[in-house]
């Protein structure tokens, strides 16, 4: 149940395994109610109860507009709201108005895309623009670490191209499906083997699916350990991404959103390019990018 | 049901998904039967029952001796065989007695290990024993594709090395589990695709993670099809695994284990490199070399 406050309008976060809500005044949060209610679960008629079992607390003055971003604006979610191509601002002055069936008004931000190569993204266009929005200026790239990591060069306020890395879900696929599986476990690690791993596989980054069978054969046959295997698993990756994504960091100004182990592995590797990269708040991005929405929707209204 | 016939001794190809039994005479088949009571799936006092529910049909004459290869021979299987170190034979004479309820006598065939780098074997050490049973004398590099690939150097009939790559597993897991598992369905195959994206994969390796999400974003932006999701899947993949595998293919005699679609799909990204390799019949493999390992064994008593 969310506390009893009584916002001007509603920032919702709603990915594919999360549903997040924050009351608001303003750029001030009044209060915040999650569940796991994400788009990968609901059906298109689950997205209005979804929402309403979170935030109907919040509503008791009346009805307050609601801004959300994420999966919820896929064709799998609760309306499309079309992708925009780059090069583009991150946010559009319109956004999508999901079909509702009471007074209550909801507004989607829409994702960006990119033709060749051809990626995609959504949610990640609003942290970009409350970055922006928090460091008025900036230039440079944003290293988004997550599921599928992205990678956004950003010029004069623009989105100019993105590329985004599959890194993050195979560390999971391998963590919970593969024959490393029994391997990997507990949250140890090992930082020197991190770092020997992104070396080795920014040098060699083919030999990735032996490097994971070895990493299985290490285990049974020389008892290397989880924090070994884990920080290694994850420094083969990450080193591979690095190779990949060179022309995003090389000489760059670079910002990772993010304050967790996975941001902070990004930031090592990194940091043994010899790059210093600055640590974001990824909710503090979040809400300050649909906070722009919301203001971008009401100068239009 | 087995057929009721009355063998000399019996082949057991025992993996962790799969059980197949062959009732022998000599190096002949006189029948066969398998289930899906693989090593994964059984607990230590599950491989006797499991065994007897297939061959025991083939006893009524009187208890044989059964030779068994596979992941039988894990710490997690029936006995636990220890790994043989290369540079050696693919067999040893001797093998490791299973425990036994009653008056049958199961002997378990070897893996063999690698030091370094790290790298292990139960199965395919009885095929590469087939292999040259069936081919004496030759020299060369066996390619064998299945869910932990291997790639074998054989000199003097002996295995010199061999390195694993866990490519089968992660197109697996990728079609299964992964966001591109939507994008993957049929059996589709589009041959220039993977031609394509073994090329790719050879010259730019880092990109894997990439590519894997442009598959999904091709498909959502471009409407990409499944034949060519898949077959440009499946050639990134095994590129990589060419790329990082050189030292064991090029300039070399290469045989791949296998006559299905994963042992097709290496020949012609070895054709790609100007490599003819043949194609040899996993099950011929497997029985030429229990049959080696059973008359080892025999000589000995």
């Amino acid at each position: 149940m969310a506390e009893r406050v009584t916002p001007d309008w509603i920032a919702v976060d709603w990915g594919t395994t999360n549903l997040r809500a924050y009351a608001m005044q303003g750029a001030t949060v009044l209060a915040r109610a999650d569940s796991d209610d994400g788009m990968g679960k609901l059906a298109s008629d689950g997205f209005e109860p979804a929402l309403m079992a979170l935030i109907s607390g919040w509503l008791e003055a009346g009805p307050v507009p609601v801004i959300a971003c994420g999966m919820v604006g896929s064709r799998q979610g609760w309306v499309e709201a079309p992708y925009r191509s780059v090069p583009c601002t991150p946010l559009a002055e319109k956004l999508t108005t999901a079909p509702t069936t009471g007074d209550l008004s909801v507004r989607v931000v829409s994702g960006l895309s990119q033709s060749a190569p051809a990626d995609v993204m959504r949610g990640e266009e609003t942290q970009v623009a409350g970055f922006l929005a928090l460091n008025p200026g900036w230039d440079g790239v944003l290293c988004m670490p997550g599921t599928h990591t992205k990678w956004v060069h950003l010029s004069a306020g623009e989105v100019v191209s993105f590329q985004t890395f599959m890194s993050g879900e195979l560390f999971a696929l391998i963590s919970a499906h593969s024959v490393l599986r029994h391997s990997l476990g507990g949250d140890g690690w090992d930082a020197e083997a991190f770092a020997a791993a992104v070396s080795d596989a920014m040098s060699k980054p083919e030999a990735l699916a032996a490097r994971l069978f070895g990493l299985r054969a290490g285990n049974l046959l020389h008892g290397t350990g989880a924090p070994v295997t884990r920080a290694t698993l994850s420094g083969l990756l990450i080193g591979a991404e690095l190779a990949a994504a060179r022309p995003y960091w090389l000489g760059q100004n670079i910002a990772i959103l993010g304050m967790g182990d996975q941001a902070r592995a990004y930031g090592q590797a990194l940091r043994q390019q010899g790059i210093e990269a600055m640590l974001v708040d990824t909710e503090k991005a979040t809400l300050a990018g649909l906070t722009a929405a919301y203001r971008n929707a009401k100068a239009l209204t």
